[in-house]
């Protein structure tokens, strides 16, 4: 195992998602650990960590590919508060979710602002600025 | 019809789109031209010309949900140029797509690398400067 | 606004959706009104209010494409209920399922199935004719 | 081997694909034969020759899925003759195409619209009426 | 009617599925019987019946499709539950919702791996050895 | 940068995907080359290198998912060419299609087939003995 890349990958994690990536990892310890492991060490100590890319930008592409997939709600929640973590507005998100509206159709766009809007009231319950 | 929407979405068109654009509507003037009236007036001509999110952030998402969906390439290399227009580097394009590979597979993200290869080399031929 | 555009989009609403759609633009009020706004302009006041393909035979292509895509299950219960609004028959609605068992698999089958199954217990229960 | 079952597929499927069916089944004869006996027993023996949904229906079902899946283009464009060949005009066609545009994103309505495009060219070089 | 087929589909569907299969029977009975009849008579009677392919092997590709689509969760329980029953070990299962983070991205992986989580506790309850 | 993770992952691939892989890893080295480096460390330095799920199993399993999916046919093909390399036989791989028919629809079935269709015909060409 590559302790570095893990570091690295583990500070991405907790810088982005928070909370809510500590829970999925939690969640997989007894099932699927491996799985765990991978997701900090190649998505987050690999892919976020790469320059090329502000992590802004990086949240908004993944929140647009989730709500256009429509097939990953508790990512793409994750993601909001992840988008959110690193500096997107809220109005940035629901605009985001008005844009898939034409890639994706307006039942992908609904279902994004949906989510959002649980995601608002997750934050607003737990104090978090924005 | 509403002829600012629509003036305001053909500006819009041209200065995301270029000729891209606009070789998309001359294909539809004579099997569905009303299909081309909306675009202009409904992707152009209201989302992208609202406040809230920048330009490049839009077509940020809208790359990520084309490439990440990979059922449209055609839509998809209009909008890898559309980006470039606005504002996107070509190594910010080829990260959007290195992105996708965490949230919709490799073979998704090998697919958005080969498209943008075919758009820079368009871009390339026609001397544009990025 | 297109006052005119809007006035027909929400008359072309309310007779295919009925109150499903006034509660989704309920839901939209305080998070995402121009999204909500957008749904009434552009899939109700331009699409729908089309000649050239009759309500029945655009809900019918509507339930098809929802139950085949299969991510937008809310979605899928409203134009379930509005196909049967606008003279769809209940036999009419399985058998769309049972055609998506061809083309998208029976998963999608069967869950549109169930989807269908929960629409005509409301119906049911709401006193609905059919 | 149910020989009635099959005869009545074959039926089905001559009236509804013509010539494109018959050729899809000469390509699996030497690959997947079987894959070939089943499309005309089950979908056309079973499910298109049941009643309780009209075949233009059928149709209107199967190319709105089909646009709005967007991974199976050859199926599409056969599905647009079929549709045609049971009584749909070309412009209900462009129509289910314009319906896809609110459901499944701008790109699978453009992706149907230049699918049906080709369609209507080659009913145009075979002399055939609709 | 062919009955030697809706019996073979009808053996093939209690040893494979067990009574997930027959809840899902007992369920279409007042909705859509002849869906009911269709998945014995097709995809048990026909499908799983042919040589060619063993149970096993039939089963991962059904759970590797499933959890790469993302879109039917209820069936790719089912087949978690299948794949037991024919001879798959849970670690196998994991295995392969960790081969679909390479395909279909990590969040089909994710909920992949959740989905088994469910499925191996209702067997833990239920005292099955696998 | 793992040399060690690197070194198996560059075999595996060669053992899956021969020629074809290397071809790809060649066509990113001039536009996304670290995307390369990361298919051979974590697919297959990582994944494919798993103990819990034989080679063929895992080929199983991509082949299936990338078939339904059907939206990467340039992967399905070297998918078969590695599913063919590990251990399946022909056979095995119509089966695989002709099972997904069921799970995806008779479009991802038949268009699985034709990509088969040209791998065994590359392969007799190549003069390979399966």
């Amino acid at each position: 195992m590559d302790t570095q890349r893990y570091e690295r990958g583990w500070k991405k994690l907790e810088e982005i998602d928070g909370d809510a990536g500590k829970n999925v990892m939690e969640s997989l310890k007894d099932i699927a650990p491996d799985l765990g492991r991978y997701i900090i060490e190649f998505p987050f100590g690999d892919v976020y960590s790469r320059p090329g890319l502000d992590l802004k930008s990086r949240e908004i592409a993944t929140v647009a590919a989730l709500a256009a997939l429509g097939n990953a709600r508790p990512q793409l929640k994750v993601h909001i508060h992840g988008a959110l973590n690193v500096g997107c507005t809220r109005e940035e998100i629901i605009e985001i979710m008005i844009q898939m509206a034409v890639y994706a159709g307006f039942p992908a766009a609904l279902n994004g602002v949906f989510a959002a809007k649980e995601v608002f009231a997750e934050r607003d319950n737990s104090h978090q600025p924005n």
